[in-house]
């Protein structure tokens, strides 16, 4: 076996992990972000290949910025990096579960600690998303603008 | 204001919540089933709006097969439904959070209580994912198959 031969098989041994994942016709899988301490679900955002691997080598959450259309490591501009607990795939392969501590506090872009700050309630009888969450801190304090 | 304008402005108002979701050009969402009492995130599915508004209607968790191209009542063959407390949409409008209880404790078809069985460890230096939750039911004994 050449040494070319040797490098190629480890090579692909090593990223077997990476060919269970199911990854949709644009190269993309969701990751969803939970906070390691609460539980608290704080995001979902994308992954790609290059994604993925930059959060296996960093310990620290690097998504695909599918509106900036590059990889977009979390906190970059706020600080506010997630650092990785654990890395999870679902049974179908096609879903990411992170689990995280998330420095700051403060995982969404509003200024609050979860994306997920809308509850669908029924003040009136009439569906409506509610805000449920508050602003902790405001986004120009965050990102300076 | 006529009967029939009257029914289509209040029927208008009455979805305005859905008009606020960002359903992707398949017409679908992500769906992350979390439960309620330990924040195990157990799932993620898709929901159209129909199965949506199933879902709101009932009280129980109702996605869309994309496999089978139906709504879905999960449960409806295992037994195994949802019970929503709540349902949350991100920021982007484009993932939706429902708390449920996990009725038999067991969200994904291998029979055990999260989809999320697999992690990402290295044993020996290389990447592998790694099945850390148990069988809790055989699925045979589940679906009856």
């Amino acid at each position: 076996m050449s040494d070319n031969t040797t490098k190629n098989t480890t090579s692909q041994a090593a990223n077997a992990w990476l060919d269970e994942i199911k990854f949709d016709d644009q190269g993309l899988i969701p990751a969803i972000a939970q906070e390691h301490a609460s539980g608290q679900v704080l995001m979902v955002a994308w992954m790609n290949q290059a994604a993925l691997q930059a959060t296996v080598a960093s310990g620290q959450a690097v998504y695909y910025s599918r509106s900036r259309q590059r990889l977009w490591h979390k906190g970059e501009q706020s600080g506010h990096v997630q650092q990785v607990h654990s890395i999870r795939l679902d049974c179908d392969g096609d879903v990411i579960l992170l689990q995280v501590t998330q420095v700051g506090k403060l995982a969404c872009h509003t200024g609050r600690v979860s994306c997920f700050f809308r509850e669908l309630q029924h003040p009136d009888g009439q569906a409506a998303w509610t805000v449920v969450n508050p602003v902790i801190k405001d986004p120009k304090d965050i990102y300076g603008k």
